[in-house]
């Protein structure tokens, strides 16, 4: 039995309405997607491992969730690095940065560059809205994630993935597979292609909501924020 | 040595600075606020010891941490029933009551019935900006916490007591002894005459700010938002 998902069209749906009947603020569901995010992180990257991050940003909610999950990786006793090329003038994302800026992480200008000096990289780039072409300065970053050894956990989405169809067939993307992928509220299409250790975050989803978009709430444990899907649980 | 705190006015002051110059909004500190109350009730009320939780909320920001830490609760598995009698047309707290209602979480009339029903009680009823007399309807539900067998987590303070000097000296609240209590940011005055189990919850303070307003970051572990201070840490 394959993983139910939520195609991207019902994943908008899906956050329309947790931001409007479901009475959340963005605040308070990026901050819990952001806290998800980190919580993956540390089981992908345990501290020993090393403990330099660089979350690589995009410029809408993706790239939100990076900047709240590089908070509390270093809170966790990571070192983040931010790479954070097209800053939003939206507000929420601009103090979610001043909250970075205030415990002194810094942000690179070259991603070449900062890559060279990490142990882990979060792709927080693009999510389940992303569709069509990769925007610049992004396709170097694209390509730099596909070609490097550096373990990488995506945001949602394996950046540049269609949200349906996967990996691109040819060109950019299509041989990028991150070694880890934390799918935010439910796994989207996309996962079908994914070979790597996957995540489920969602646990602000309600029973009701669940139904109502026809996915499962996956088996949370403890106080957990994600739980690791095996690959048994994602295909048969 | 004693543990350093933080007095009410110093913690006032701190609240308004995350919010100004901290670039945080209330939505953002609540929901990291209710979730290490949330943790730290998973700690003192392991399930197995009995899901159904009692959150009594007062009518300020110490009962939006309770209705915060009601909905992690449920999501951890537990059973909430909300004590919520001076709903707040904040519009904030509107909507937290509201992600509880669509968790069909139930809200209680009478808090002497639901106390027959309940395995642990949290008090968020009145936090650091309490002074004075204890209002209505609170007097009751007071006496019932500083009576009952049933173990109490207070949030930020025992409900009643002063900031700075703890404890009332004769009256209402004179005999209440919380089984835990959780301080949100830093520990305030009041812990010195405190003598059960005692966490803190303050994992999105800055260095810079915990060091401007004297007090010592304790040692948080792996991703817990909360940790236990042992007495001996307490006082010496």
């Amino acid at each position: 039995m394959a993983i139910k998902t939520l195609g991207a069209k019902a994943a908008a749906a899906l956050d329309q309405e947790l931001m409007s009947t479901g009475a959340f603020s963005i605040d308070q569901l990026m901050e819990l997607a952001g806290l998800a995010v980190s919580q993956a992180v540390y089981r992908v990257q345990p501290l020993e491992k090393g403990p330099r991050i660089l979350v690589a940003c995009g410029p809408g909610n993706n790239g939100g969730d990076g900047l709240v999950a590089a908070r509390h990786l270093f809170y966790y006793g990571y070192r983040p690095t931010i790479f954070y090329p097209k800053r939003s003038k939206n507000e929420l994302y601009q103090r979610l940065a001043k909250q970075l800026e205030d415990l002194d992480v810094p942000f690179a200008d070259d991603f070449p560059t900062a890559m060279k000096s990490t142990d882990h990289i979060v792709d927080a780039i693009f999510g389940f809205s992303f569709s069509g072409e990769v925007r610049e300065p992004f396709p170097d970053v694209i390509k730099s994630l596909q070609e490097t050894k550096i373990p990488v956990t995506s945001v949602d989405a394996p950046s540049s993935w269609d949200i349906e169809n996967g990996p691109p067939k040819t060109g950019l993307g299509s041989s990028f597979m991150p070694t880890a992928l934390v799918s935010l509220t439910a796994p989207k299409p996309l996962v079908n292609h994914f070979t790597g250790r996957h995540f489920v975050g969602g646990r602000f989803v309600s029973p009701s909501i669940a139904k109502k978009y026809n996915f499962d709430v996956p088996p949370y444990q403890g106080i957990d924020q994600i739980v690791e899907i095996g690959p048994s649980e994602q295909k048969l």
